[in-house]
């Protein structure tokens, strides 16, 4: 992975795409154009050759827009927004080991973006992709097929010689999220008889509550933190560990670590295996990594682990392509656009018609709005246009029985973003009035997207829909590893297309410092009252007198 | 329950606090107020004094709201508006049996709105309270409370004469959300032994999944539809008897129901025990009615279910008070207005610092976004202000390594209402470094809602933070039974008062049947290509066009 070259070639180059979204050509089209938005709810708006034609598709994903609020003219400035932006140019030099993590003249993380790297190894080997980061990937990817290897032939055991059963993944946020919704997603693939458990809050009752259900002594426990400092990841790990030493158990003979090279968790005495990551694949981007590969080649084995990593990279590749109605992720980070900057739209609801997809849009949450949630330009200035939509949803058809009454009728536009497949995981499906349950789920969702866009008029005032609210469909055969990769790189991309469009670093996170330092001043209280020493020296500035107060509110 | 006397005394009272939210006083001094709202930037703006001043108590629960952007002269133009919109008062009518649930002059549910009746009988008798609902209610814990005992006592037992150790709840909706999220929160005080699990979405990898782990001679499926007729529900229950019948079971021995009198499914001869639901009761506001009962007294047993039912009551009491300083579900409504309607913020994140209450944000999305996601007043106009905001939200700490960047720093303000407990519910807990995981985590929330209000200057603009996004803190000391009833019970009272201020009918949901109706007219598709009798009729109309479409798309 060669230099971080803050002022080489590649930061030049992305230099080069670094403007401002309100200076561009196409803002000003696309404004125009919002003035009067396609009109979905007229009569024969939504032509069945609009909901055929209006269809891109990569990877084993179509995505449907017929029920969104364009046309051919706003495709076109869509289109030429992507050009002028540079999206897929930049998305090029990201692959290739641009240093895009940055802010012009400012102290910033100054590194490269390289997730992609992960699964690059599965595909062709393309003009876009880091070689070091591809020799890197496939060396934690070989060890980890050794270390799966050696518990498949009963090469690792534990103390009593019995295979390992269960294993439990201790982190946060990106070492949580999307390492949990992808083994969530696929746990029908999963090895008979192993079980995987999550960790992650350090609210002392999730901790308890996983631990109460298992065996320990048949037990691996996988801890993630890349600076393996994380606060409530170190915490859980302690009191797991503790659990271990009460059970009379050596923790070093189950507990593996996934952390960056040289971290204090970089320690063979305490963890029976280390896998690495590095500073080029940000937390929210890391599923792929060893931070997800871990535990799913555990729990689903490591052929359907390579699945997923195909997928992933079958949409990247899909993500290079200009044409953006051939290039699913780019046109799905344009239609966001259209909806949020240019239609007002403030929030997206993703809703996945899919029980196994029910933490996929917390995933999605922190990959969108920890990327995308920024404030100021990618040279450190106020940004004058909306970044970041909040993302929301919940899996329908449940979503349809809670929230969907806003959606329809409420004052505010929620566009969303189905997903939906057209045949189930388990196979285990009953033909009730004619249609099997599948068939009642992807009925249910695309006539979700019909009725928020065409609307319907009505005598009574309660019963009428205004239609026009807008949405997109992603529709898979069948929710399998390779098909959950793809939708992950797709969701990946669109994300960073959209940071490069609205000029802003997607791969930093500075806004989650604040909150740390007060609730580090906030525990030194709690620390002093433990001691009985009081409380003392805070008061000296006006936050300290906040937390002052804020103590004594909180005191028992 | 009186007669629901659509033109009675009732009907009359609560016609004149129907009054337009634009049309009243405290609307114009609110937005006059709005233009320089309190500086939490300022220094100084957050003392001690206000901290520890800006709090209302009730049933065990602090409501904290020193970080919203308040000052004397809001909070009594609040205060006002309370009083002119009759808020309380037609509080006092909806219990007292009022029919609130109507639109004047045009066909609706013409219905009383009685879910306060589930937990009137655990408190004082009040001269607000429906005579003939509160007998009711009682009438039907009786019967839980026989049935409950007779488990307990070995009365019923399966056919192997075995106790019953799981009960499966099949609903979606409010038949779902209200009872997982209390049952999820309070898991820690179940009874040794015995589980619960919840079958809800269409998806038939919902129930496959859930089946999978389960001994079925010793399951009870508890299932849960008012009309007895909702269509996931009926699918999964015939999925679910199709199994206990494999598996050489008689379902009657197992299945109870929880239903509307006369409804199909309220029927002796399919079940071991049949529970009422009332049409006073919306599903969003039945979690405390036997909707959640029957499933939570298995579980947690009865004495624990009372406690919950007496908490709720003691905020209900509390709801009554006139003095918004002294009733938090009407604080919390009017800061919740003032975001909304007057400071231009469209959602509402909420965060609880607690892994239990893992689902309660799912279950106030339901409660406050189908209550209150509407478009015209209760006389059938267009409003022409905003209604309910868009709820969404995650546990803390989790959130803060996920979504909270763009809280912090993204271009949208994020109302947020923070849920903690001063001490954990299992009380496992670690010191590390001087601190309790759950000062951690009490700590971390408090920082989170000081961070967002007071900010922070820097020279690096990317660690700027401009402050001034409000939030509230919701503290008790304990995730008690009887603190989850009245969290439940204080959130049920602010979406309504939200609702009698913007002059909606926050208790039918015409909105969720476009959608149904669309998703019947697709599934007759489905059901015809089964047949091989092809597409027919369907597009007479311009609608039928796009489900021809549509129907396209999804053909396997």
């Amino acid at each position: 992975m060669g230099q971080p070259a803050g002022t080489g070639e590649h930061c030049e180059a992305s230099r080069y795409f670094s403007r401002d979204f309100n200076a561009m050509k196409a803002w000003g089209e696309l404004g125009e154009l919002a003035r009067a938005p396609y009109d979905l709810a007229a009569p024969g708006a939504l032509s069945p050759a609009r909901i055929r034609g209006y269809k891109a598709h990569a990877a084993g994903i179509d995505l449907l827009y017929s029920t969104q609020r364009v046309d051919e003219a706003v495709l076109s400035a869509l289109q030429r927004l992507a050009e002028e932006s540079g999206a897929v140019a930049q998305f090029l030099l990201m692959k290739k080991g641009a240093v895009l993590n940055r802010i012009d003249g400012y102290p910033s993380e100054e590194r490269q973006v390289l997730h992609t790297a992960c699964r690059d190894i599965l595909g062709p080997v393309t003009p876009a992709s880091d070689a070091a980061a591809r020799a890197q990937s496939k060396g934690e990817l070989e060890k980890l097929a050794d270390f799966l290897a050696a518990l498949e032939a009963g090469a690792i055991v534990n103390a009593a010689g019995e295979p390992f059963t269960d294993l439990v993944q201790i982190g946060i946020g990106g070492s949580d999220l999307g390492p949990r919704a992808l083994y969530l997603a696929l746990a029908a693939y999963g090895i008979p008889g192993r079980r995987v458990h999550f960790i992650s809050n350090v609210d002392p009752d999730d901790a308890a509550a996983t631990l109460a259900g298992l065996d320990l002594a048949k037990t691996l426990v996988n801890v993630v933190s890349k600076s393996g400092s994380t606060l409530e990841t170190m915490t859980n790990e302690e009191l797991v560990r503790k659990a271990f030493v009460e059970a009379g158990l050596e923790p070093s003979r189950h507990f593996l670590a996934v952390t960056g090279k040289g971290s204090p968790m970089d320690n063979p005495a305490r963890y029976l295996r280390s896998f690495y990551m590095f500073d080029s694949i940000g937390g929210r981007y890391s599923a792929t990594s060893m931070v997800g590969a871990v535990m799913l080649g555990f729990g689903l084995g490591y052929p359907h682990l390579l699945e997923i990593l195909k997928g992933a990279n079958a949409m990247d590749l899909a993500a290079e392509e200009p044409d953006i109605l051939r290039n699913p992720p780019l046109l799905l980070a344009l239609l966001g656009i259209w909806n949020h900057n240019f239609l007002g739209c403030e929030t997206l609801a993703i809703l996945p018609y899919s029980q196994a997809l029910v933490r996929f849009t917390a995933h999605l949450q922190q990959c969108d709005m920890e990327s995308n949630g920024k404030s100021v330009t990618r040279q450190g200035k106020p940004l004058a246009w909306k970044s970041g939509p909040i993302i929301w949803g919940e899996p329908g058809t449940n979503g349809q029985h809670a929230f969907y009454q806003l959606i329809h009728q409420g004052t505010a536009i929620v566009p969303a973003e189905f997903i939906g497949f057209r045949t189930s995981q388990h196979g285990r499906d009953l033909i009730i009035e004619q249609t099997t349950s599948q068939e009642k789920l992807v009925a249910n969702l695309l006539a979700q997207a019909l009725a928020l866009a065409t609307g319907q008029t009505h005598e009574n005032p309660n019963r009428r829909f205004a239609g026009n609210r807008p949405s997109s469909v992603l529709l898979a055969d069948r929710l399998t590893p390779y098909t959950m990769g793809a939708l992950l790189a797709l969701y990946e991309a669109k994300v960073v297309f959209q940071g490069f469009i609205w000029n802003i670093n997607s791969f930093d996170q500075e806004g989650v410092q604040l909150g740390k330092k007060l609730a580090t001043r906030l525990l030194a209280h709690y620390a002093g009252l433990r001691q009985d020493s009081g409380y003392s020296g805070e008061a000296a500035d006006e936050l300290g007198w906040a937390l002052f107060g804020a103590a004594g509110v909180l005191a028992k």
